[in-house]
């Protein structure tokens, strides 16, 4: 290929060792084109907002890692749970250290994809109805698509591995279009 | 009075010194009827939600702390900022802690308000709209309301306190309202 390499990471909003979430990140990099990366973020270390600590000289060294390593990045794919029909304060927590200064910050015009995994017939879907919203009002593009909600996980991730093959093929070809996406999109 | 008196607790979403929103909900308990009380908490030490920390044993103070709290209030308001279109994480990360176990926690039935202020023209109507879904998403009561959003809060709000005239007045009509509301629905 003449394209050069995308770089993309995925950040799963769960904390949980077993978290299905997680396991659907990993997934990402073996299903996206051979000329795509995915690398899969941790937000252990990143700690509660507090805006009295957001300044150059106090912030969080993780925090800074984060938003260093998002601007870095071609896109970013969230992988969000759903907690009480919304985002997890986890995931929501770390977007709002990583969307400081108001638009201008590393997620301003960065290509966003949204996906998620829940035990239940929703697939995160009302998370991912907030997200969006929460993504754009950080002038992040969303990557236009019907999006991927996987239902009734438990039966399709076992052992921290995506199994189910039909959500394996969805998702590679989400993959494929995100990736074609983020390449016309992404800021010079 | 013959009523007993009514015991409910603020939550405010920011952790910052200067928050608005803490001086917004500092002013509730001199706003508010006589019969009622509302107290101020706090919520910097309540740790970002890992399922595999709640369990009995595992489970932080402060979380076990606040929890018990709610299940003696006879209701709560959430005073929330609005970052990004959307609830704080710090925010909605203490309500996944107090959510659980689903519909069965102390937030079910629990009878909320919520308020918020914020500098700009939106008023946190934007994070409301959401808490709103999040709230009825763990099966709480919802005061149904227009709601309180101060906008341009700089202006109202000095020095940590609640200054201007009309909000004070607003927010004490609320606050009767919300407490009547609250003694008629909350669960004997």
């Amino acid at each position: 290929m003449s394209f050069p390499r995308l770089d993309l990471v995925a950040i799963p909003g769960s904390l949980r060792t077993g978290s299905l979430n997680r396991a659907l990140a990993r997934a990402l990099d073996e299903l996206c084109p051979d000329d795509t990366a995915v690398e899969v973020i941790d937000l252990h270390g990143v700690p509660l907002y507090n805006g009295d600590l957001d300044t150059d000289q106090d912030r969080p060294a993780p925090v800074q890692a984060l938003k260093d390593r998002i601007r870095e990045a071609d896109g970013v794919i969230l992988v969000t749970p759903e907690y009480n029909h919304g985002v997890p304060g986890v995931l929501k927590n770390a977007l709002d250290w990583v969307s400081r200064p108001s638009y201008r910050s590393p997620m301003a015009h960065k290509p966003c994809g949204l996906m998620g995994a829940a035990p239940g017939g929703s697939g995160t879907m009302r998370a991912q109805q907030h997200l969006k919203v929460i993504l754009l009002g950080m002038a992040a593009q969303v990557f236009p698509h019907p999006g991927v909600a996987v239902s009734r996980a438990r039966d399709k991730i076992r052992e921290g591995r995506l199994e189910d093959e039909g959500t394996r093929e969805f998702v590679a070809s989400y993959l494929a279009e995100l990736a074609s996406w983020v390449r016309r999109v992404r800021p010079d």
